[in-house]
């Protein structure tokens, strides 16, 4: 009966929105979006308001990542308070236009969780990807989904960088969580992919349903919630998390003019997660030369061969494996 | 001795093309090309001028299958003769202007063979495109290729059909031959895919030297040939060349706005050239339903979920797997 005392407290989550099409060709956000908004019936939860927004409805509908600017880089406080209306890039216009709806980024007026669907080209499998590894509420809720979809299984990317860091539309809300499934080529959409999306996002829900419910941390309001929701709410005592923090960007070779000499090497191609080692093959020149990973220790590569990324001179990110405790939450 | 009586007559292949980026977003043929423009001892063969070309350069800049409109259905008469110079569709354009270096299409200045090279998202391996059935030089071609990558494998494709016939880049050509290669996503460069082109390329440039050096029809030259050319030409006599030959092309499932209401079924999804028999499932609704295939045989599909199709409202072809007879050829 101790464990609310060292408890964090946060807000109940009632408002939650669900981002699909922030990149108009990632499909199965925005296919999942569309038909939420159809029918919302598979995303409510009792005490919660879920709202599925497509984020970027001119790429979606040209079936491309962006128009003008790429969306999930563009809600930095610059763009946030830019002056300009129509003739800023498209993006900036929506980006204040999306901050208008689910914040003011963060206020505490702002949305408690915005889920953000994307795909990547890359073999992630299901992947989290969070922004802070001091937000308990959502490191409680990733220990909460890893364990809901065993024997399946989903990884954390926590992309907490002083110098990688960009400013996505999830960012807006309190608690921004990410998910990335792959590999799916952009402007496919293909079933397994789409129903492993779904299946993280209804325990996802299932989560916030649970902590809305579960007991709270005053005292006495404790013994009284804990009488009353003795059989539906939810304790969630510390537990630790393993997470893959972002640690570099690493480029493609590329000659004096900017263009790309050499390919992920096959030994790394479709192997994101499993270990690289200092000498590793990394890249194979375009005429059969190996070039060997040259770091000091083991990293954890990620995002390989991502097809958006080619244009923001990345490979692959290195990513450091890292466990994290989180504390015991309970509902302010 | 008497192979040569019954021999189709070609002309020597003395000017080959080889395009990439007809669709810019399909980076193996893209990459190969750019490489050969700047070194193309690697395509070099004795007696053959071999021109590697970038077919849609502005599609190949901006990294997207196309600017106005699909090169690759742009050959048509209407479009190679139509009036309008800089007021055309920018493919347009082009296609008038490949149809000047390369063609005119149908006559005898036209190029000899023009291989294009193509990605697709689909699980197609190597697949050899042919326009044809009656050209037996491009069968023999496929015959000799088939032998020579074995134990790997590549498919032919036949896609002679009266309705759903398109007017390609290649078809500039005397002998056009599409190579597409695949898994791959747009926008991506694999290594693994792109070393599965180069090498059909190099036995398909390898297959045009040993026609140019090999015995000729004529009676009298034959026999001087074969004398002159004993260990360098080589005999093509009739073989047998399995092909797939495209039949039907089978849309998603829409509703009565053209909206996609489910995904290719997981039991169809990436098992191109798979036998496909009546009652096999061949989609999945969004809330699970199965659609099984409902033809009167078995048939072989092929571009399942193509990602640049669903625009063309096609999420797969079906083909009948067919023995084509290609008959003895040499050069006349």
């Amino acid at each position: 009966m101790s464990a609310y005392k060292n408890s964090v407290c946060f807000n109940e989550a009632r408002r939650v929105a669900i981002f699909g099409g922030t990149h108009g060709n990632e499909m199965s956000g925005v296919t999942l979006v569309n038909l939420w908004v159809k029918n919302s019936a598979e995303i409510q939860r009792k005490g919660v308001e879920t709202k599925p927004f497509i984020a970027n409805p001119k790429a979606v509908e040209k079936c491309t990542r962006y128009v003008d600017t790429d969306l999930n880089r563009a809600f930095s406080p610059e763009n946030l308070s830019a002056p300009g209306g129509d003739d800023l890039p498209y993006e900036v216009q929506r980006a204040q236009e999306i901050n208008r709806i689910f914040g003011p980024k963060g206020s505490p007026e702002a949305y408690d969780v915005i889920f953000d669907l994307h795909n990547t080209t890359s073999n992630m499998g299901c992947t989290l990807i969070l922004e802070s590894s001091k937000d308990h509420f959502n490191l409680q809720m990733m220990n909460y989904i890893k364990k809901a979809i065993t024997p399946a299984s989903c990884l954390v990317l926590l992309n907490e960088h002083p110098l990688l860091k960009y400013s996505t539309s999830r960012s807006v809300a309190k608690h921004p969580v990410g998910l990335e499934v792959g590999p799916q080529p952009q402007g496919v959409l293909r079933s397994n992919i789409f129903e492993a999306m779904r299946v993280i996002l209804k325990h996802a829900l299932d989560f916030i349903e649970l902590f809305n419910e579960g007991p709270v941390c005053n005292t006495l309001e404790t013994l009284l919630a804990e009488m009353e929701y003795k059989f539906i709410g939810m304790e969630f005592p510390p537990c630790t998390v393993e997470v893959f923090w972002v640690s570099e960007r690493i480029d493609y070779p590329r000659d004096a003019n900017g263009n790309i000499i050499a390919m992920v090497h096959p030994n790394l191609q479709d192997c994101d997660w499993e270990p690289l080692n200092p000498g590793d093959p990394m890249f194979q020149t375009f005429d059969g030369k190996t070039i060997h990973y040259q770091g000091s220790g083991t990293v954890y590569p990620t995002f390989i061969n991502e097809a958006a990324y080619y244009e923001k001179q990345q490979a692959f990110v290195t990513t450091r494996r890292e466990t994290l405790v989180a504390s015991a939450i309970r509902k302010a």
